[in-house]
C-alpha cells in the first residue's frame, strides 16, 4: 500500500481490470469520452449551454473533462461539494439547493470570494434577505437564482405572485445580483415512457417559460434560466425555455436511466460507462457465488445492480447483506474463488458516493485513479 | 474551513449540536459509553469474550474505547478495515470473510508482520492452500478460523465431513495455525420477536457446538469459537459454545435493531447512540418541510429514518431524493428555515459508512470529531 489508492501499483498494467481490489468503482473512459461528446454537441446543436450537475461525479478532473468539452460551469447540490470544485480550479458554480442556516452563508461568501462566478438558488424572501446581509458586510454582490417549485414541493417558490415578489426583492437589493431562474422537475426525470415523460416535462417548461415571460414583463433580469436533466435532455429544447441544461447521469448512465426511453422507444442515448468490479469470495453452494459488494458498494436506493460480465448468461445479482452479493447461478454453474464480475449500478449518484476515487480504464487496462474529493460532502 | 473538518471550530462550544453544518453523523457520547460498558459487563458476567465488529463503526476511537472496556480486539468485514484498525494499534484483528484474490492475500500477509494477533477465516481448502503458501514465503505463521455456514450460504463450509477436511488440512499446515471455529447467523440477528429469534440463534449455536466437539475429538485444536451479534447477545450465552461475542450495532443502535425485541418484550438493551443531524433548508408548502439529508445521508437499504426531535409531535420523515428529506408535518405546522432536527437511522452499518466522522456529543455540546479512518475501506 505504497500510495493513496489500494490499486494505484497496478495502473497501466494490461488487464489489470480484473486484478482490481474489490469493489471498486470502474470508469469506462471510451464510454464517457462519448457522452460527454455527445451532450456537449447536443446542447451546441439546440442553442443550449450545458452546466453538468458535480452532484453525480463529486470529481474535479471529470468536471474538467466536461469544461474541456464546452460546459460553461458546474452545478453543485451542496455548500461542500462547490467548495472542492472550487477548490478544484471551476470557476462557474450554481448551488441548486438552497443555503439558508447562518454557517452556511458564512462559508458561501468565502466561497464567492475565492471564485468568479458563483450562483445561488433562492427559494424564500427571508433567506433573500439573510444572504443579502452577508453579502453587504463580505464586500461583494452575491449573484443569485429565484429558484421555481415546479409542483414537486421540493424546493422552489410557487409561481405568480411569490416568485415575482421574490425576484423583485433580489433585484432591489445593491448586494444581490438577480441572473434569473432555476427550476428541477425531479420527479418527471425517471418516468420510463417517453411520451409522458414529455408531457410533464412540458408542463414544467411551460410554467418556467411563463415566469421567465412575467420576469421579462416586469422589467426583471431573467438572462440564465437553468433546468432539465438526463431523462429531459432530448425534450427540453422543443420548449425554447431554457438557456442551460443541468444534468449530471447522462456521463455515467446507471439501470434507472438505462429503462428510461427515448423518442424512439430505444434507451435514452447514452452509453453506460460507470461499473461496479466485485470479486467471487466464496462458493461452496451449488448455483450460488459470494461476492465481496454489498450494501457499503451500491446505493440501495433503486433495484438490484444488474450483473454485465464474469458470470454465466441468466446469471444474476442479489444483495446478501451490508458486505457482499450474492451471484444466483444457473443450475450447476460455479464460478471459481476470486473470479472477477462487473455490474451496472442500479443509481449512480448515491453510488459513486460510496467510493473514494474512480478507477478509469480503457477496456480492461487500468489507465489512471481519479480521486471523488467531493465524496461524502454533503454539508 | 480552517481545520479538517468543517465543524471543527464549534468543539467545545454550549448548543453546538444545533449549529452544525449539516447532514451531520452525532454520537451521544453517554449512550455510547454506557453501552460499550453494558456489552463489556454482559460478556464478563456470562464467561464471555468480547470482539466487536469494527464494520459497524470504522472508526479507531471507537475500537479504543472499546478495549478500554474490556474487549479482547475487533472484528473486520475487510482487509481495508483491518489496515485501518492495525495502523490506529488495533493488535487483535479477526476478519471476519474469506480473503482469496492473490492481492488481497499479498496485503493480509504485509498485515500479519505488522500486527502481533491477525486471524483470516477460510471456508474453503483452495483458499487454506493459497494462504499456506503466501505465508510460507512471507516468513510468519498465519492464524486462522474456520468459517462453517449455519444456512444462510453466504460464506462458510459445510458441517460434517468438509469443515473437519478444512481443520485438518489447516491444522497439518506448519505455516497456518487453527485457532478455532467462527459461525454469524446474518439472517438471525433481525429477527423481531425474541421466541422465534431464539430458536433459530441456539439451532445455529448446537450445529457450532457439534462442530466444535467433532473437531476436539479429532484432536483439533478449537480453542476460539467467535460469532454472535447484538440480535443475539441475550440468547448466545445460555448455548455456551462461543467463547467469543461478535457484534457492532450494540454501539450505536438504529431503527432495526430498536425494533428486535428482548426476551421480557422490550428493545434489546442498548440505547440510540447514534444520530443524524439535519436542517430545514425549505418550506414554501403547508404541511411539508424540506431538510438537507437525504439518500446520501442515511442508507437506503432498510425502511425511513426514525425523527427524534426537532419537529412537531406526529411529523415524520420520508426520503425525497438523493440529497433532500421531506418532513410530513401535522396539518397547518410549519418548520422555520434553518431548523435543526435530529433523526435514528434507518441502519447504523451502512449509514455511517456515508460520512467521514462522528461529531461527538455531550447533550448539546460538540466535544470532540471523531474521523471514520474505513470509511469506504469495503476492498
Amino acid at each position: 500500500m505504497s500510495g493513496r489508492f489500494v490499486n494505484e501499483n497496478l495502473v497501466g498494467l494490461a488487464g489489470s481490470r480484473n486484478l482490481l481490489a474489490t469493489p471498486a468503482l470502474v470508469l469506462d473512459l471510451d464510454a464517457f469520452e462519448r457522452n460527454v461528446a455527445k451532450m456537449a454537441d447536443h446542447c451546441k446543436r439546440n442553442g443550449l449551454q450545458l452546466r453538468p450537475h458535480a452532484k453525480t461525479h463529486k470529481c474535479v478532473e471529470i468536471a474538467k473533462a466536461q469544461l474541456a468539452a464546452g460546459a460553461i460551469g458546474q452545478c453543485c447540490a451542496k455548500l461542500g461539494e462547490a467548495e472542492q470544485m472550487g477548490a478544484g480550479g471551476v470557476e462557474s458554480i450554481v448551488i441548486t439547493s438552497p443555503v439558508v442556516t447562518a454557517r452556511g452563508i458564512a462559508r458561501a461568501m468565502v466561497l464567492n470570494a475565492k471564485i468568479s462566478d458563483l450562483m445561488l438558488t433562492v427559494d424564500n424572501p427571508e433567506n433573500a434577505t439573510a444572504l443579502a446581509a452577508a453579502a453587504k458586510t463580505a464586500g461583494k454582490v452575491l449573484k443569485v437564482l429565484v429558484d421555481l417549485d415546479p409542483g414537486l414541493h421540493r424546493t422552489g417558490i410557487a409561481p405568480g405572485e411569490p416568485v415575482l415578489a421574490l425576484a423583485r426583492q433580489i433585484h432591489a437589493d445593491a448586494n444581490l445580483e438577480l441572473r434569473g431562474l432555476q427550476c428541477y422537475a425531479g420527479h418527471v426525470m425517471h418516468i420510463e415512457d417517453f411520451a409522458e415523460r414529455r408531457e410533464k416535462s412540458l408542463k414544467a417548461m411551460k410554467l418556467l417559460g411563463e415566469t421567465r415571460d412575467a420576469l421579462k414583463a416586469a422589467d426583471l433580469p431573467c438572462e440564465i434560466v437553468s433546468g432539465g436533466g438526463t431523462g429531459s435532455f432530448d425534450i427540453d429544447p422543443e420548449a425554447g425555455v431554457l438557456t442551460e441544461l443541468q444534468g449530471g447521469s447522462y456521463a455515467f448512465m446507471d439501470k434507472q436511466y438505462n429503462d428510461v426511453k427515448g423518442g424512439n422507444g430505444a434507451p435514452v442515448a447514452f452509453e453506460t460507462s460507470l461499473f461496479v468490479q466485485m470479486s467471487v469470495v466464496s462458493n461452496n453452494t451449488s448455483g450460488l457465488a459470494t461476492t465481496d459488494a454489498g450494501f457499503k458498494a451500491f446505493s440501495t436506493d433503486a433495484e438490484a445492480p444488474v450483473l454485465l460480465s464474469g458470470a454465466p448468461e441468466g446469471s444474476s445479482y442479489f444483495f446478501f447483506g451490508d458486505e457482499q452479493g450474492g451471484i444466483a447461478l444457473p443450475k450447476g454453474e460455479k464460478l471459481p474463488l476470486g473470479a472477477s464480475l462487473t455490474a451496472i449500478t442500479p443509481h449512480c449518484d448515491p453510488t459513486v458516493n460510496l467510493y473514494d476515487a474512480y478507477h478509469v480504464v480503457r477496456g480492461d487496462t487500468l489507465v489512471a485513479i481519479w480521486p471523488i474529493e467531493a465524496r461524502g460532502k454533503s454539508a
